[in-house]
Parts: structure tokens; C-alpha cells; sequence
């Protein structure tokens, strides 16, 4: 097997929690050095920029960009432009025409982008796809309630202009969604709650409507301490399916079809599917889980609410 | 040639202004009946629901849909699932996603689907993007500013959630842009206020980004009074191009291309393109100005200020 030489660039929690450990556990690929301004891993070169980096180490062919959305596109265009083939953390980008300029970029030379979704990699989706992919779904329902101040301590990005706020999180449900669904869905209406002292929402309540006359009912919250609930409930024709755990469990007409799993494993799929993609030379960019939180934010309804201190 | 009957539904300011006359003055098409809960055309059969007057007129083979955007998917489904070709106004619908939605229903149906963006028919338009296709732009800057009473008076939906506020005259600014420049762009930054008592924003400045470092400055403002601003610069290698009148009159490098013309010939061109694509059997859909709004809602820093009061 080819082993590819990656690097990582945007060394922060996301990195080191999950990208380091699935590359190790990885025959695929090997991580030949990280790109920060200030992190760094032990025993892995370390560049404290793209270019230099890219200068320094041409048997490099591959680049995980894990930094915050607002500055993925920069570091994608001198990936790409450098002939790197490019994976990208989610959101693959703050605005949904960068990731359409990315595309077309890859495209032209030649580069294979993979815009991940590792949500989609968790171990109950395949099999609730499956299972939805020969029934008449009636209506679903998104239950996704963490504690930011658990999970993004100190992070101020997710605050920011392109941060997404609860729509971070919220994603993911997205994209768990867009692929389990037999048929397209799309925004109808949106509330969204921002803190009077922030640029993004920290919670947002969403419709969406699919062919069929399928309704969609999302409900994100940042504000939820104790148990976090990450749940989607799919009402079809022959019963519910419940994905619990982030997509971790799943059971449908009360038999369960798979039981949890780590959730490190969501990105060992990941870099398999990135192996994989590689081998053929293919690119995988469905954008599909930004454009609904684009839409949700251009149709909403605001909400002032409580200013938030971390 | 062949004349086609042709409904128009939602029958308010832009219908009896625009759509009515132009098919008026077109050999293509015949205006056969109206679908509006309380509006209707002298002469012309009415119908209160799209329903009915696709039951009652099987000649009927294409609808103009001009009501509000919030609307305009169910009455595009209900055209499209019935066989008929379908013109949206703009914006072609209150989401990116229900768009694509529609784009799919209508290849899968047979029917031609055309989303309009009149101003992309102004006059100067094509010269303008003849002009810049030879040359390398540096940057633009759009100035978008109107009175919000003199041009929708009374009109609440441009308030509600999927109005898009602004962006309703702002997105014809982003059709010509995205027409005439040789290089994709997209938002990068967006400072949005909004009336402390509405949903959509009353003003909105954004910056654009396009491969070769082309910035965008937009300036999109309703609150001016006295002479109104429709007006695209662009600067290039070789002297700026000046779109002024919304796309009416166009002069680069100091040199008149198009002189005005009286902006109903939007129309008439809009109608002259949906003749051109029902004789080919082709659709024509570009998302991409919708794109820029979501994003610039997306990645919005808001500002609240006054309210506002018709």
C-alpha cells in the first residue's frame, strides 16, 4: 500500500483530539508535519506556515486543514495551488461559493478535495441509511443540546463572524440528516437566539420540508448542562428510527441495528474514505449540510437572548 | 412561431409593471389568465388558486411566478408536477436549497425552469461583460442605495423572514456582478442592520473575494432619499468600467459603450431568453446571487438601529 506523507495544518483540539490518533492508527497515511502558529505535536516537524512548509517538504502530498472555517480557504488556495491534495474539517468554509471555488480550483489542478463530514463516519449512519433507503419517511426530528462551555472552552472563533456558533455542532445533525434521508429537505423557517453580546447564535430552531410533504423539526442548543443529548428520530411508514449518541447507536421499529462504538472511529472512516478517494483520484464535496445553515441563517427570525461570558 | 399561453401568478407591483407589458409586446407569448387571491387583469380570465386554473386550462403551458419568494416553491411545485414550464421571479426562491430542489423536480418532469434576474437584461449589461472578459479586474465596488418607501410601499413581505430585506434590490446588483466579472467572487465579510422592529436587514456593506485578489466593496443602503444610486465600478488593468441606472447605461476607460434605455426592455428581454430556452427545451438556473446572500447572512456581523415605520 501507498503510504501518504500529510500534514496537518491548524494544530488546536480537533487535531490533536482526533486527526493525530487516526493517522497513527492509520496504514494509510503518515504525519510528516503540522502547520501552526503556536502548537505543535512531539517528534513531528512543525512549520509555523503553508509555504514554508510546502518550500521545505516536497514528498508532503496531502494536507489536513483543521483551523477555524474563517481561515480555511486561504490555506486551502496555497495547498491546492502547491498541487496538495486537500481534506478539509467541517464546515469545509465560511461561505457556502468559497467551498464552489475550492471545487473548481482542485478541479483544474488536478488536486483531490475532500470535504469531510465526520459525523457521517459515526457508527450507526451506513445502517440507518440503509434501513430508511426502503421506507416512506412521514417526518423527523433533531434533538441536538451540548454545553458550549464543555466543549469549546475558550474557543472565540465560534463567536466570531463565520464561527457558526450552535450551528458548529449543529452541522453535524446536518449532515447526518442530508445523508440518512431518502429525499431532499431544505429550510423553511428559522428562529435563531443570539447572545446581545455575539455575532453567531447559541441556539436556533429550524423547519425543513422534503418531497412527500416530509417535516423536519431541528432543535439546537448550546445551553444544555448535564446529560448532552444528540438524537435524530426518523417517523416512517413501519415505525421510528432513532439515531442516539451523535449516530453512534441505532435502533428502527424497536430492534436495535447497531450498538455504539467509540467516537474516535468516526475519523479512522474518515481517513479510510480520504485513502480511498486518493486511490481513485476522486473528489467528494457535497456542501449540501452548509447551504441549510445558510439558509437558516438568510430566513430566520432573531432572537436577542442573555449576553454569554465563558 | 409558436405562441405560447402563458399564466402569470402572483399578481402584484412587478406584474402589472413589468411582466404584463413586455408580454404584451412579445410574439412569443400570450397572456391567457391570472392567479392572485384578490388582484386581476382587465380582460384576462382570473383564478384565486393555481389549481383551478390549471384544471380549467390545459392550452396554459407555462406560468410566470411573481409572488413573493416565501411562496414561490409551492406554486412551482404545483406548475411543475402539472407539466408547465416555470419563470421565477426574482430571487428565485426564499432559499438556496428549495431552489436546487426545483431544479431537479423540473429536469426530472420534462419542464423548462428559468430563474430570472431582470437587471441581468439591462441594457449595458453584455457590453460591460464583453468589455471585462479582455481585461484583468482589480476591483469593484457596488453602490446600491434607495428609498425603501418610494419602491415598496406597503409591502410587508420584504420584512418578514425570507424577504431579504436590502437584498431585494442588493441582489440585482449581485446578478450583474456575478454576470459580468471573469472571476468567481465570494463574501468574505457582511455588516447587516437591521430596524430594531423587522426581520430582514435595512442596509448591508459587504466584501467580496476572487481568485487573483479581486476585492469587492458593496454598499447596500434603503434609506436614501432624493437621487437614487444603482451603480457598479470596475477597476481594471486598463481604466475603470462604469455601470450606472441599475445597468442602463455603461462607459470604460472614458468611453460611452451603451447609452439608456428605458428599463421596461429588462422585460423584454427576460421574456425574448424564456421564448429562447422553451424552443431549446433548456433550463437556466444559476443560484449563484442567492448564494451570496445566504452567505452574507451567514457570516454577518448585526447591527440593530432604528426601527422602521412605512
Amino acid at each position: 500500500m501507498t503510504v501518504t506523507e500529510i500534514a496537518i495544518a491548524g494544530f488546536g483540539k480537533i487535531a490533536r483530539d482526533q486527526h493525530v490518533p487516526s493517522i497513527a492508527r492509520s496504514d494509510a497515511f503518515r504525519l510528516a508535519a503540522t502547520v501552526s502558529r503556536n502548537a505543535r505535536a512531539d517528534g513531528i516537524p512543525a512549520f509555523g506556515d503553508i509555504a514554508d512548509m510546502i518550500a521545505a517538504r516536497p514528498d508532503v502530498t496531502a494536507v489536513a486543514l483543521c483551523m477555524p472555517p474563517q481561515a480555511r480557504f486561504g490555506y486551502a488556495v496555497a495547498a491546492i495551488e502547491a498541487g496538495l491534495d486537500v481534506l478539509l474539517e467541517k464546515p469545509p468554509g465560511a461561505s457556502v461559493a468559497e467551498v464552489k471555488a475550492l471545487t473548481r480550483t482542485a478541479k483544474a489542478k488536478g488536486c483531490v478535495l475532500f470535504a469531510t463530514w465526520h459525523s457521517r463516519f459515526a457508527a450507526g449512519v451506513s445502517a440507518a441509511k440503509a434501513w430508511l433507503a426502503t421506507r416512506r419517511v412521514l417526518s423527523a426530528r433533531i434533538t441536538w443540546r451540548e454545553d458550549v462551555r464543555h466543549w469549546h472552552p475558550g474557543q472565540d472563533w465560534i463567536w466570531e463572524p463565520g464561527g457558526l456558533g450552535v450551528f458548529d455542532p449543529g452541522i453535524n445533525a446536518l449532515s447526518i440528516l442530508t445523508e440518512i434521508l431518502p429525499v431532499p429537505v431544505h429550510v423553511t423557517d428559522a428562529e435563531l437566539e443570539f447572545p446581545a453580546n455575539r455575532a453567531t447564535p447559541i441556539a436556533a430552531r429550524l423547519t425543513m420540508y422534503g418531497a412527500g410533504d416530509v417535516i423536519v423539526a431541528a432543535d439546537f442548543d448550546w445551553r444544555q448542562t448535564g446529560p448532552q443529548t444528540w438524537d435524530i428520530e426518523v417517523e416512517t411508514d413501519v415505525g421510528t428510527l432513532r439515531l442516539s449518541k451523535g449516530g453512534a447507536e441505532v435502533e428502527a421499529a424497536g430492534r436495535r441495528l447497531v450498538a455504539g462504538e467509540a467516537l474516535q472511529s468516526e475519523y479512522d472512516g474518515l481517513y479510510s474514505r480520504f485513502a480511498h478517494l486518493l486511490a481513485r483520484r476522486e473528489s467528494e464535496v457535497d456542501v449540501s449540510p452548509l447551504v441549510h445553515v445558510a439558509d437558516a441563517f438568510m430566513l430566520a427570525r432573531r432572537i436577542e437572548t442573555d449576553p454569554f461570558h465563558d
